[in-house]
């Protein structure tokens, strides 16, 4: 298995200490700065600001604010679109009188994943202009001229009756698929759904049998329905699981309350294995090695759509509990929490979005695997991406805030 | 028919002055600056500082030295990897010596396209990280940073047999179709030709029936060879119609001799038919309202291959010099030039070249129509892209130098 670190703009390579059939060099790259802790009160203010000092970013923690070294999100501040407490009455109400669109399982996912600042700076599904910059760029452009990455669509799917039934209303109401109003979608812009278009983009084949795209895509409607977000209450799945979900700013709030001056992300979809173990153990102490004093390992399952022969999400879990119990991970340095994205298994194109999210949450370095996000041809008998791709693709994404790029 | 001109960053809408059915609000967008044309020796080098001033590249006409005020080209250097004479005889008989690959004359077009600079800064057939960055984000990205648009790959097959070949050389020599040795390819690269990724990522479809597809990728070989090219000769076609085929270099020549202060480009693949030539002459007008003194009109027809119910060079390039003996477009402010590139059909990807080697050639406006380079999709019965899509996602090309965004 070959991993990636996210460490510096300027590749190294750096040996992981792998059992030989692991052992490989490998790229490491960083996201831009190192970041030191520092905590004190300060008021909250977003930092746009592009230059090559450390930038910092605040979050407010339990009342009061501290300022964080932690790496900055995209486009410098993270999107939180959950309507606070004092307005959900009222934005209750107005929700109840506009027309509606009743989501499925899947869009609550990306509901859930847009509300708390994973896409960051995306604020809602997305309009047909970051579609296409998607679809064609795997980034947006931000209206200060900075790009960022978003190499996935995240859009809500409606079908023609639907779209009748918006007409010209700009803001709608958004249903659960138990009949709860989840959310308003406001200034919304209703476009085609080529289907074949974007999944032939985003997976780089048109191929039938792709888990995503025959559960969500071929079934979803002719039209697309972008707009900006404004969630009711926050996502709960009361599946005994909830308290793992930390959102972006959960996490921040606890790297600083750890003092991490570096955090590490390792996505997975499937149980801890020994080798797993190994490598973030051993990423840990290269980081040590670096000069970082207090690194802290996100361990980061998936708990989205994932396709049935992946490990059910409460039994991965419990696995990466006893991973700790165990002492495998050491849970001073480690937090265990839940992505919720659901998964595209669209190899470079998605790696690029489990990446960008985790630097949402604060994670300055990324491990990435052979073959991310990747899987079996759907009609032919090989992997449907090149195990290296996703590596090579990543190096490329643009960074926040400076059109740089970024490299996992 | 929708046009766009390449006007401002910030997005304008002008109305183009044409009969009703062609009347429409175009945004219209610049490439950065206003160029003056400025006449005066000074030593040849490249300018590759990217603050907001106007910029100067400086180019050679007959042994002289001018400095313009054009459009820097992509990379803010123009590439020239014709071999010069001088050196030609040591070049031919070193590229005698290597392994060769024999050129199908669609190849032969690209090595004329890369070796004049149409697609600046890109020196050669991709190696593997062009092309991924190619196929993920329409660009590439410089080693200073800084992002370049590239849309399509720009790519040249091998199969099993030649790579074996090959073997371990680093330089390989080109041959013609005829024959003739062409060019070396220095320091090659050889990578997998996932042909269905390349043409679901390009043209947003794998229907069979793309003419580009049909016959130059499905029969081609399983592997693509990168490398940087240098070209023994300057490329001829000896169809009477080379005196038309200005290179990139001898366009802004004669776009500074006729002391431009703005150049719009307009590209077509069929004859010109009085509405063109109503939108190129009143495009003409309005540049003259913006306060440009004297925009030149480049009409630049595509020269490599199109599908066979696109109509001959030959019959279109005497169509367009009718054009202008005719009055109905102004010779003193016109040069019709022959662009060298083949078609790939491939809409809204495609167009983005499609202006990126104008801005090479100096053009600092690019007018683009409706559904450009598009077609009817293959095998359902609808046209292939949005109409709107190639005008859409061309402003959201990054422009060189700058890793800012450039639209037409």
């Amino acid at each position: 298995m070959s991993l990636t670190i996210k460490l510096t703009i300027t590749p190294r390579v750096i040996n992981l200490n792998l059992h030989p059939r692991q052992r490989t060099k490998i790229p490491a790259y960083s996201l831009g700065f190192r970041p030191k802790p520092i905590y004190h009160s300060n008021a909250l203010v977003p930092i746009l600001d592009s230059n090559k000092q450390p930038r910092m970013s605040q979050a407010s923690v339990s009342g009061s604010v501290i300022k964080s070294y932690l790496i900055e999100p995209d486009g410098g501040v993270l999107v939180d679109v959950i309507v606070p407490e004092s307005e959900r009455g009222s934005k209750a109400l107005e929700a109840e009188s506009l027309p509606k669109v009743r989501l499925a399982k899947i869009d609550v996912e990306w509901v859930h994943v847009i509300s708390e600042g994973w896409a960051s700076p995306l604020k809602g599904f997305m309009r047909e202009n970051e579609y296409l910059q998607s679809l064609h760029f795997n980034s947006l452009r931000m209206q200060n001229g900075t790009v960022v990455n978003m190499s996935l669509p995240i859009v809500l799917a409606i079908d023609d009756e639907t779209k009748k039934n918006i007409g010209s209303s700009k803001d709608i109401g958004l249903v659960g698929p138990d009949g709860d109003l989840l959310a308003i979608l406001r200034s919304v812009e209703i476009y085609k759904h080529n289907k074949e278009e974007r999944i032939a983009r985003t997976w780089g084949t048109t191929a039938p049998g792709l888990p995503y795209v025959e559960e969500f895509i071929t079934p979803a409607g002719n039209w697309l329905i972008g707009g900006d977000l404004e969630v009711l209450k926050t996502i709960k799945y009361n599946d005994g699981l909830d308290h793992y979900r930390l959102s972006p700013r959960q996490l921040r709030e606890e790297f600083d309350r750890r003092q991490a001056d570096a955090v590490f992300a390792f996505q997975l979809r499937n149980p801890v294995h020994n080798g797993h173990a190994l490598l973030m153990n051993d990423t840990r102490r290269r980081l040590l090695e670096m000069g970082y004093k207090n690194p802290i390992l996100l361990l980061h399952p998936l708990g989205g759509f994932t396709k049935a022969d992946d490990v059910p999400l409460d039994v991965r879990m419990k696995q990466h509990s006893k991973v700790l119990e165990d002492g495998v991970l050491d849970p001073e340095t480690t937090i265990v929490s839940i992505f919720p994205s659901p998964m595209h298994y669209a190899g470079p194109t998605e790696v690029q979005w489990h990446a960008k999210a985790r630097i949402n949450a604060g994670a300055n370095f990324y491990i990435v695997g052979r073959d991310p996000a990747g899987m079996g041809h759907p009609t032919e008998k090989r992997d449907l991406y090149d195990p290296d791709h996703g590596k090579k693709v990543s190096k490329h994404g643009p960074r926040t805030g400076k059109a740089e790029y970024f490299a996992i």
